[in-house]
Formats: structure tokens, sequence, C-alpha cells
């Protein structure tokens, strides 16, 4: 069984399902692990996806043609890692330096989603990824669903470590002339750029302008 | 055997190794993905954690209390993921919608480097996190080298994906009036925060000022 209770820096640990939300809500990509199983043996893979929270569930999607989708489909155990970078943290030695950061692992399934589950899903995902717009373009047609695959993870087992305090650093080190301190990391949208055969009188749309000023 | 040919989306499949090199030297943290042995059918799990490359090797240090750390340590398979995200690329539809990406998933086993080696592979990973750094505090004492586990990767079984194009809309979304481009994302340093016991005569570094600045 997948052990969700952290063993060291157990100061970190939170248990506030809001926290791990919020995480889960302003991360456009995860990691998910699972086990190959093209092998008798199998190994370890590791794949970056575009993820979405609905409710107590992720969201994953990608081509039915895909090959990690087809595996972890199966049902296999898997984890999903949901890491936030916020800061370098620059102690006074370089053994307490360390990162800012906010890192949720979850554990369990993934399940297959089809039909009216699927659709819906697909635009939890969009909603999420570029906020406004769907009401800016056409619907998905029915080919371009069949040609998705959706995956739905529980938001059952999990656990979320934050690290967000300042450097602890020994009583010698506090007496020395070194800084200590945070230097914050945020992601920055830039100026949207039209696509080449973009027609000159298609101005950049509210959804857009609002994703480059988030 | 890992399978290190991209099957789908064969045109993203980027075989330079300096491209590798360029996405590992510029990404602070990597997804690592292995086996957990304290259940007798282990389950995946993927743990972020601080990179480093050292020319063929990528270096990852822990306390040697960690728990993922000793088990990586033992030389089980793992897989390492590296992703940075460049941009959201808007196509006129849902479907064509992705990102702009780089992806590198390296396959392998951590060794464990101990002595003068474990010694200069953390000077590599402080160079890396905050460069300049190390000239300006105290060398890591003989306890926190003894505290700490650094592992190392060969960089051999890798492959690397790059999203780097423009959407590309079938024939009737060209002719409507959707947008289409790229919102580029970029990770940007802000003002460093001094910490709150830090002594007011001492000035922000050059590697402080220099990491914001990057």
């Amino acid at each position: 069984m997948p052990r969700t209770r952290v063993t060291r820096l157990r100061e970190y640990q939170v248990c506030d399902r809001s926290a791990l939300d919020a995480l889960l809500d302003e991360t456009r990509v995860g990691h998910i692990g699972f086990t190959a199983d093209e092998d008798p043996d199998g190994y370890p893979v590791v794949i970056p996806t575009a993820i979405a929270r609905d409710a107590d569930v992720i969201l994953v999607h990608g081509s039915t043609g895909s090959r990690w989708m087809r595996t972890v489909a199966k049902g296999a155990p898997a984890c999903l890692a949901v890491t936030a970078l916020d800061g370098v943290m620059v102690a006074r030695s370089a053994f307490e330096s360390s990162f800012h950061y906010r890192s949720a692992v979850i554990f369990g399934s993934f399940e297959r989603l089809e039909g009216d589950a699927k659709a819906r899903a697909l635009d939890v995902l969009t909603d999420k990824l570029i906020p406004g717009r769907r009401d800016e373009i056409r619907p998905p047609s029915k080919k371009e669903l069949s040609k998705t695959m959706v995956l739905a993870l529980q938001i059952e087992k999990w656990s979320l470590k934050i690290s967000d305090g300042w450097p602890s650093d020994g009583a010698d080190d506090l007496a020395g002339s070194a800084w200590a301190g945070v230097v914050p990391l945020v992601e920055r949208a830039g100026v949207p750029i039209a696509a080449p055969d973009l027609r000159s009188d298609i101005p950049v749309p509210q959804s857009v302008s609002a994703l480059a000023l988030r």
C-alpha cells in the first residue's frame, strides 16, 4: 500500500485538502509514474501531462494512440506528482539552502471516461488550460472526441509537502557575514504571438489576453 | 528494456544531445520514478528533486535519512523526467491546442557517490542551483557531508521531445474567425527577500542578484 505519511521533514506535511486543490488548480502539468508492461519485469516510466481537477478527480487526456495512456488506462497502480517551485531559499551555507516548493503526490489507478463524462471532462480540461476559450471556438467534433482518451484519478490517497519558511542556519553561520533569504520564482506569460497563417483581421481574443495577464 | 524511440508524434523527437543538455542545464527540478520496495508487489512512486548535470551524468542529492533516496540508491531501475513548459499553443479548436514544451526522459539506475566524488558533486549541484554562491560561503563541513547522500545517473538511455511549432488547424478552422498562436511561458525570479534574522549590514550578494536577473 502506498504510504502517504511524510516520514522526514514531517513539519512540512500539510493535510489541508484546500491547499492541495490550490496547487492542483494552478499547475498546468503533472508527472505520472507507472510500470511499463511491455516487458515481463516492467520498469518505471514517468511522463509529463496536462492536468485539470474536477471536484475530487484529476483529469488527463491524450490521443487514443498514446502508448503511455493505453498502459495507464488498464488500471494499473499509478502515481501523479504535481510540483510548484516557488523560490530559491538561500541559506548561509550550501547545506541549509533549499527551495520553496509545494509537492503533491497522489496514488491510485486511472479510470477511462467515455460518452458524456468524457466530453464534459474535456471541457473541464479546456477551461483549466485556457479559461474562457470554449466561448470563442467551436465544440469538439465527434471525430475529435473519438480520437481522444480521457482518464480520471480519484483524489483519495495523497500527500502534500509545503516548504515556505526561512533558512534555519546554525549559530556559527548566523554570526557570520553570509546573506540569507529567498528569491521568489514565478511563471509569467509573455505577449501572445499570432500564428504566421492567422488572418490579420483577427484580434487577440479575451481568453488569450487573460492568459497573458495571469 | 526501456524504449526510447518516440512512437507517436515522431516528428517531435530530437536526438541532438546538445538540446538535451540545454534542457537539463536550465531546469532546476526533475521527477524521478521508481518502484517502492516496502511491499512485495511494489508500486510506482514519483518524487521531484533538484538536478544538476555533470558532463554525462545527472546528479541528485538529499538526506541520508530520505526514504526515496535510500530506495533509489539500491540501484533499481529508475526513470528521470525533465520537463520545461515553454508556452501555451492556442489553436483554432480545443483539439489542436497544446503546449510548447521540451520533455526529456532518461532511464537507468542511480549510483551512490562517496568521498571526493561526492564532495565534488555537491559543488556541481550548488553551482547549478545558485551560480557563484560557493565563493561567498564556507565549504560544507564533514558532518554536513556525512548527512548528505548524492546519487548519479548516466545519460545513456534517453529520449527528448520538443514541441515548438504552430497550431496545425484544418481547412475549415483556417477559414473561420478563431485566433491561433502561442502565449510564451517564462519562469521569472523576483526581488530577493532577506531573512527576518539577517543583520541589516549584510547586502544582497552577487550570486543572489544574478539569480534574480536570470
